[in-house]
C-alpha cells in the first residue's frame, strides 16, 4: 500500500446501471447512486477513498482495471454477467498489480449453473456475494483488510 | 405496449455492417440499407415503426436494449457471434422489461456445434432463423402479434 | 418449384392433438383445428395450398416426408417430442428432396435443457418458435419466400 | 427473527482444529479460539450473540444446523472440505428455516477445480471466501444486516 | 523423522471391519486382527512400531491422521471406499505434517470406474493396491523405506 | 431367510429426524414418530418384525448394515442425502448378505440432476420413491415377497 | 379423482409381450397374462377397476395415455426401452391430466448405465422397480393411495 | 440352428424403402427390391433361405425380430437410423433367442459422430458396413458361417 | 485398379501373432498361419492374391500402409488395439492412396466402451466386425467388389 | 495481393499495453513501442509495410479486421484474452477476405486449459506462439511468404 | 508357477533409459543399471530370479509380454508414458496367461490428471507407485508372494 | 548454449516420408528432401547446423530426443500423427534438457477437434503451424533467436 489512506477503485459491471430505476418491488430502491452514496460513507469509516465507475464495455473495465495499477491501492469490481465471459478481465486482474475483490449482489450460486464460474476469480484476493448492495460494503472492509495486513509485512 | 401504433428497436450485431458490400455472389445483394428499408416497408403495413441501429459493441447493444425499456414496444435482434457469446445480453434482455425477438439470417443448425447455444434465447420470446433477410421480416411480425396478443388481456 | 402455385404438406407430431381441448387456461383456445384453419387461410394469401397431418408416430411422419417429395413443393414440421429424439425424421428430411421448415408453439429454449437439441434441425431449411400459433404462419410465409427465391434463380 | 438481539451459531467443519497450532508460517498465528475471540468481539459491536462449534462430523454439523431452526437466528458455516461432497448439509440447510451463511479462508477459485462447486451454495443466503479470519467477521456482519432487513419486513 | 525407531499409524476405513468374519471362500481366513498381527510382525522386522485403529467414520479417521501429525513418524491408510468420496481426508493428509501412504486389498482399476479416483491420493507419498494383505505389509516397508530415506538429507 | 416370521431393520438417513416437526404445511403431519408406528402396523400384516433406526451418520448406518446381516433378514433403507454420496454405504450393503430396499418420500426424479444417481442402488434388490409415508410400505411389502421367493427356492 | 371406485389403466411397453413364453428359467412362470390376472386380483381387494394394454408402439402408448385423461383415474405404466428414449411419452404424461406412476420388472440401477435415465420419470407421480411381478402390485398400491390422498383433499 | 436349411429374416429400417427410386446419380440404381433379389441369389448359393421386409415403425421392427424367435434361424438387420436411438431394439434383439447380424450401406464412421453409437451393436454377433448392397450380402454370408459353426458344437 | 488381378496386403496388428498358440479352448484352434492360408484360398476363388504381414509395430505398419500405394490395389487391416490408439494409421490410410479395408475377429461393441472408436475407421472403405477368422474373408470379399465397382467407373 | 509491396495491418488485443511498462523483470524491456519498431525494421527487410493498432475492445478489432479487407493485404493478429472468448473475431476473419495470421508471446499450451482453445483459430491461415517479441516477426514474415505463395499461382 | 525357484521378467518402458545418467540433484544417483543391480539383490532374498530389459518400443515391450507366457513364471512391468496410452500392452498381458504387476517411480497421482488413467491397469494383478526405486522392489515381492499364494492353491 | 554454433536435431515424424512423391496437386512439389534442404540453406543464413531424421517409430523419436540432450542445443520436431497420442515424447521433450520447438505444415485448427491437443506442447519452447513448409524454416528461426536469448543471460 502507497500511503498511509488507500485509494480504492469501484467497478460496476454492464446492466448495473439499471438498478433501481426499475422494478424497485424485486430489486429495492437501491439505485446506484445510493450504492456509491453508501460506499462513500462507508469508505469515510473505514479511512480509504473511493472512486467509483459504471460501465458496461469490457474494454473501458480492463483498461480501468490496468490504470489503476499505477493510482490506486485496490479495487473493488462487481463485474455483472462479464464475470462468466471475459477472460480479458482476469489477465488485467493479473497484471494490475494491485488487489481486486470480486462482488455480487446475488447468490450467483443460486442461479444458472454457468454463473458459478467466475474467470476472474482465480486472479482476485476474494469474493462476497448474496448481501445486496451491503456485499460492496463487506468487500470495501475486506480489501482495507487485506491491505493493511499487507502493510504489515508479509503477504 | 404503451400506445396503438408500437415502436420497435432493431438491433444488429458484429460483423452485420459487412452484409451486401462483398461477396455478393454468396450472399446475395441484400445489403444493410436494404434489410432496414425492408423492415420499415413491413413496419408500415403492420402499422409500427422500426428504429434499426447496427454495432459490433457488446456495450452499445446491452446499454441499447436497456435503455429500449423506456422508449420501445418491442425489440428484434440479430446478437451475430454475441449470440453464443454475451450474458451480458441475456441480462439486459431479462432486464428490459419489454419483449424481445431474436433472428438469424443463415440457420445456426447448419454451421458449428457451438452456434447451437444462444445465450440470450431463454430470455426472449422467440426465434426466427434460417431465411435470409426475411428472417428479419417474419420476427418483426411475430413481435407484433405478440404485442397485440399481450395487448388483448393474456400475459 | 414445380409449378406457380405452391403445394405444402404440415405435420404435426406427437401430442399436438391434445391442443386446446383441455388446460384452455394455460395453451388458449386454439385447437388443432383452428391451427390448421387458420393455416389455410394464410395459405390462400400466400397463393399457395396446404394439406395438413397430425400423428404420433414416428413411422408415418417419417414415409409422409419421403413421399411428399413425390407431390409437394415443401414441408412444414412441428416434430413435437420427436424433435428431440428422432434420427429417422432427420434422413427423411435429408431424402426427401423438398425444402423442410420447423416451427414450435413454446420457445424450447426455455424449457429442459434438452430441448436445446433438434435432430432435424440441421437438415431444415430455418426453424420459428415461441409464437404459439402464430408460429405456423411465420414457417409457411418463410417457406413460400424461400420456394420464391429458389424459383427465381438457384440458391 | 425473533427477537432485538439475534442469537448466531458459527460452524466450524473438519480440519479447521488444526489452525495455528501448525504451520504459523503459512497460516499466521490465528488459530481456531483466536478467531472465535474475534468473533465475540465483533458480535458485541454488532448487537448479537455467537456460540462456536468445530467438529468433522457431517453428522454433527447436520443435527446443529437442524436444531439451530430451534434456537438461534442465523448460523454462520465453514463447511470446509464437507463444501464440496455434503448433500446431507445442503439438505439440513434447506430444512433449518433460519438464514445461513457460508465463508473459507482461503478463496477456493485459487485451489483445485472441483472446489469450485459448494453442495450447500444454493441453499445459503450469501457467501465470503478469500480473507482469511476476517471472512468469518464479514460473514457475520452480512448474515446480521440480512437479519435487520429481513426484520424490516422485506422478501 | 523424529527418533530412531519410527512410530506408523495404521487406520483402516468403512466395512474393514467386516473382513474374514463373512464370505471366507471369497476373502480368504484373514481378518482384520490377523493383518494387524502380520503388521505388528513385519514392523518388528523394519525397527519400526504400529498402531492399528479401524472406524467407518470420516472424522475420526480425519481427527486420527491430524492427531498423528503431533506424535507419529507416519501413516498407512486404506481409506476403503472414503478413498472416492472423502476431500476431508485429502486435507487432513496434507495439514497432517507427516508422511502417509495408502493401501488396498484389491486392485481398484479392476472394478467400477469411479474407484479409480482416490480423492487422498495426490496428498499420499505413494499407494500399493491389489495384493490383498499383502498390500499393508508392502505400504508399511514403502513407508520405512521412504522415512529412511527423508532422514538421510533431502526429500 | 432364517426363520418363518423374518426380522427388518428400518433405517432413516439425514435429515429425516426433522420430518413433521416443522412445516407441516409442506410435509403433513407425518413425523418419523407416524412412519414407523405405520411400519410396524404393516408389519403385523405381512407377518413380520421391524426395528427401525434414524441417523445422520454415515457410520453409524454402515455399520448397521453390516451388523444386520448377522440378525437380520433384510433392510429397507431411506439413505436420505447419503443416497448421492456414500460409496461406503453402497459397500456396506454389498458386504451385508441380506437384501437391502432403497426408498424416498419424494421422487428423486423430480429434483435436482444429481439425485438421479443413488451409489448404493445397484447393490438393492429394488427402489420404490414418491408415494411419501407409503413408500416406505411398499418398500417393506417388497422386501417381504423378495424374502418368500427366495425362501421358495428360487434366486 | 372422478369417482369412488377408480378406474386404472396399465400400460407395457415394448418386448414385454415376450414374458414368459420364452426363456422360463431365467424370467419365470409369469407370463404378461399372469401378470395381468393379478393386477385384476389386487385391483379387487384395492377396490378400483383395472384395463392393461400391451404395445411396441411409442404412438399408441402416447395416445392411449393423452385419452386416459378423458376416461380414466391414473396410469400404471412399465415403458420398457421406452422409458431411456421416449421424450413423447414424456410430454404425454405431462399433458394426461391425470396422475402417471412408473414401474419395472428388474432394478435398472444393476443394469448399463444409460437405463438411469427415465425421460418420463420427472413427470411422474413415483416409481417402483426390482420385484419383478410384485413390482406392478406396489405401483397399483401407490397410485391408489395417492389418490385417496388427492380426494381427501390435498394437493 | 433348428435344420439342416436355415431361414433368416431380412429387417430394412426406416427410409430404406427410398432407396433407388431417387437420387440414382449418388445411390445407384439399387432399388431395395434389387437388393432383396441379389439377397435371394446368394441365399440359394449359401443354401438358406430369405425373407425380406421394410418397415419404418420401430414397433414393427421389435415385434418381428420378438417373432422371428419362433420361426427363422437368424435375422439380418440394417436399422436405418433406429441404429442410434432404439433401446427396444436392443433389447428385442437380446430377447430373441436366435443370433442377428446387423448391416449398414455407408461407412457410419464417415458421418456424423453420433452416428458412431449403435445401441443394438452389443447384442448382435457382428456388423458389417460400407460396402453398398454388398453389405447385405456379406452379412447373410457371416451368419450364415456362425450358425454353421454353432451348428458343429460349442458357441 | 492398376491391373485385372488385383494384389491385396492383408496388415496383422499387435497381439494376433498370439492367436491358436494358446488357449485353443477359448480362441480355437485357428492360428495366425490358418488365417493366412484361407485368406489365400479365398483369394484364389476371387480372382486376387494376397500378401500377409503381422507386427505389433505401429511404425511398421504405417510405413506398410504407406508402401501398399506403390505396388498393391487394396489393403484389409487389423489394426488390433491400434484401432484405438494410432492417429498415425489413420494419416497413413488417408495418404495410401488405395482402398482400405478395416476386419476384427471379436465385435467391439461388446467389449468396452474405449474400443468403440476407431481411428482409422473413417479413412476406410468399410468395416467387418465379430465373425472370428471369417471376418478377414468377409473383408477381401467386400474389398475385392469394392475394386471392382470403382473399376467399372467412378465411385 | 493487390501489388508488389504487401501492406499488413498489425493488431493487439486487451492488456497489450500494459507491456514493458510494468514487471520488467518478468515480461523484459520490450514495450508495446519496440515491439512494433522491430516489426516495422522486420516489414523493411521483407519488403512490406505495417500499420500497428491496440485495442482492448472487441468491437474495435472486429471492426478492424472487417476494414482490412478493404485496404490491407493481410492481418496479423495478438488477440491477448479475446483469443478464447470471441467468436465476433472469429467471424470477422472469415468475413476480413484476407488472410489473417494469429500469434502470441507466450506458449498458450504452458499455461491453463482453457487457453487451448483459439476461437479464430480454424479461419487463419497459421500461428506462431511462445518466442516473446520475436513471435510477432515469425507472424509477419510466415504471412509475407503466404501471399508471395499465393501470389505466384493458387494455393 | 511352474517351478519353486520363479523367473520374473522385469520390463523398464520409455524414458527410464535415462534415469540417474542426468539431473541427478532431481532423480538421484539411481541408474538404471543401479535399480537392476537392487532387483537381482533383492531376487536373491525372495528366492527368484530376474531379466531386465529397457526399450522406448511399444511392440518390442507387447512382444516381451507375450513371450513372457512361454518362459516366465510373472512380469514386473513399469510402462512410462505407455501407462497412459497403450491398449496393446493391455491386450498382451491379458494374453500373456502369467500375473503381471505394474509400478511407477513417481505416485502418479501428484502429476497431470491424464496420469491417473493406466489402460493396463485392469489387466494387472497390483501397482505399486510413489517410492522411487523401492517401488520396483516392492512390486517384485508382491509378485513373489502373489504366486505362493496361487500356488498353494485357489487364485 | 554449448557454443557460439548452435547444433539443431530436426525430427520428423509418421508418414512425413510420403510427402511430395505423392499427390503434387495438392501438397506441392515439396519432398521431405527440399525440406531439409532449404532448412539447411536458412541454417548457413542462421549461423547453425542441423541434422534432420525422419522416424515413424515413436520409439525412435523419443529416443532421439533423449539423445539429443547430449550433442546438439535444440530440437525442431514436426510430430505428426504423435502430436496428438504420445505422451513419451512429452517426457522426452521433458528430460532432452535442451529446448524442442513444435512445428506443422497444416493449420491443426482448421482440420478434426482431436488435433488441436498437442500432447508434448505444454514441454515445449513455442510452436509455429500452418505454412506449409515455411513453417520448419520459422520454427529454425525461433528456436535460434531463442537459444540467443538464454545465452545472454535471460531465462
Amino acid at each position: 500500500m502507497s500511503a498511509s489512506r488507500p485509494f480504492i477503485l469501484v467497478l460496476h459491471g454492464p446492466n448495473l446501471n439499471a438498478l433501481g430505476s426499475r422494478e424497485p418491488a424485486i430489486y429495492g430502491a437501491d439505485t446506484l447512486l445510493s450504492i456509491d452514496a453508501s460506499l462513500r460513507a462507508r469508505a469515510a469509516t473505514l479511512g480509504c477513498d473511493v472512486l467509483c465507475v459504471q460501465s458496461a464495455s469490457e474494454a473501458v473495465l480492463v483498461d480501468a482495471v490496468l490504470d489503476a495499477g499505477r493510482w490506486a491501492d485496490g479495487v473493488v469490481i462487481n463485474p455483472g454477467a462479464l464475470t462468466h465471459t471475459s477472460v480479458a478481465l482476469r489477465d488485467a486482474v493479473l497484471a494490475a498489480g494491485v488487489p481486486v475483490v470480486e462482488c455480487h449482489l446475488s447468490h450467483t450460486d443460486r442461479r444458472e449453473a454457468f454463473r458459478r464460474r467466475s474467470w476472474l476469480g482465480p486472479a482476485c484476493v476474494g469474493r462476497v456475494q448474496g448481501f445486496g448492495a451491503t456485499s460492496y460494503l463487506l468487500a470495501l472492509e475486506g480489501l482495507v483488510a487485506h491491505l493493511a495486513r499487507a502493510h504489515q509485512g508479509g503477504r
